[in-house]
């Protein structure tokens, strides 16, 4: 079972990690952290460094493809060559899969046409331009296409993907191994859930960090 | 608001990566990933590498050191300057903290004397011999010690840590900013919920892992 799970700067560790923790205890799995020029990769906040064993040009095929976002998704987007990847890996695989924003990637080379998909509550709108429905559920599987929601999401849509492949035991297996039992200390973790002045709080700093990042691209 | 993460080879990457999602986005925090030797360090399942930025050496205080676990914590028990390390980052910082095994590490440094304090769910009892009191709760506050349950609970603990650190609004914030809104496709997540043979099966695997470990060390 060979698991890809792609990295860029600017990737958020957890989108990557979560799916990582969960997929990497699959009976005989092995996962590849793949990019474009291998090598360490920074994560948002630049202040941790993920490896990227594998070019992208080098992995040819894969069972899992797994997808993170973050705010460095947006130069994937325009990178050609990654899009091609994508949609290469995802013509054999037998599973595609997307966290966060990690969807908006799997939109723009076109996996998410016609299917309703979810991305981080922050970034769902942007999924209509990929001619994508908007869902607001934690993880959306569609065929063979999976998308969840922000950041942590990829915990709960490793498990769900661990059950379809491998069955209830081993996804209850994982799931005790790495006591994944959760009890936040509120339950504020959705904009519905979360008090209405933190939710536009977060979604107006979200947002100019967005076009922040536009700005940077196109000066 | 200085965070420093200890990494080892053989380290459970969420350990280490669930709380650092949740503290880099404190006001002001600035992540450090130290190591005896910087570098990459790969994990348990060998296939990521982390990078270690810092050498312990260098870093000679913390307002809040986070030790996450792992296989390899077993090898850094049996590294003194390692432990000196710790318990010297422990004198002046604000919280210490650990994750899953790496309370063990804690526990070796002296830092649970006297203390109630958790691990992952199947080392619990070892943290007898560090003269700590086994404690089956997610996270346990102890004055400035903090130390979470297996693996996953480091998003708990990151976010209970944000809000004494923080204040709640802070924490919620953060919390929303990850979408933590967990929703697992099982609810068996701890050994009191999860079904008695995947209790004993997980158990017993782990139990032969670490005395595989132990054999290696002395053979």
């Amino acid at each position: 079972m060979r698991i890809a799970i792609l990295l860029f700067d600017g990737v958020t560790a957890l989108d990557a990690i979560g799916p990582y923790e969960v997929l990497s205890r699959l009976p005989g799995a092995e996962v590849q952290f793949v990019a474009e020029s291998p090598g360490i990769k920074r994560t948002e906040t630049r202040m941790l460094g993920l490896v990227a064993d594998h070019a992208t040009a080098a992995v040819r095929e894969a069972d899992i493809l797994v997808v993170p976002g973050g705010f460095g998704e947006a130069r994937v987007r325009d990178t050609p060559a990654l899009l091609e990847w994508v949609r290469a890996i995802h013509e054999r695989s037998r599973w595609t899969t997307s966290v966060c924003t990690g969807s908006l990637i799997l939109g723009a080379a076109g996996v998410l046409r016609g299917l309703r998909a979810t991305s981080h509550w922050s970034a769902l709108e942007q999924l209509r331009s990929f001619d994508a429905e908007p869902t607001r559920e934690r993880v959306v599987v569609q065929g063979k296409v999976i998308t969840a929601a922000g950041v942590s999401s990829g915990i709960d849509m490793g498990l769900r993907l661990a059950q379809l492949e491998a069955g209830d035991q081993v996804a209850q297996a994982i799931q005790l191994g790495i006591e994944y039992d959760p009890a936040p200390p509120f339950d504020a973790g959705s904009p519905k859930k979360a008090p209405a002045h933190i939710v536009e709080a977060v979604r107006g700093f979200l947002e100019n960090a967005r076009a922040e990042i536009e700005r940077a691209k196109t000066h």
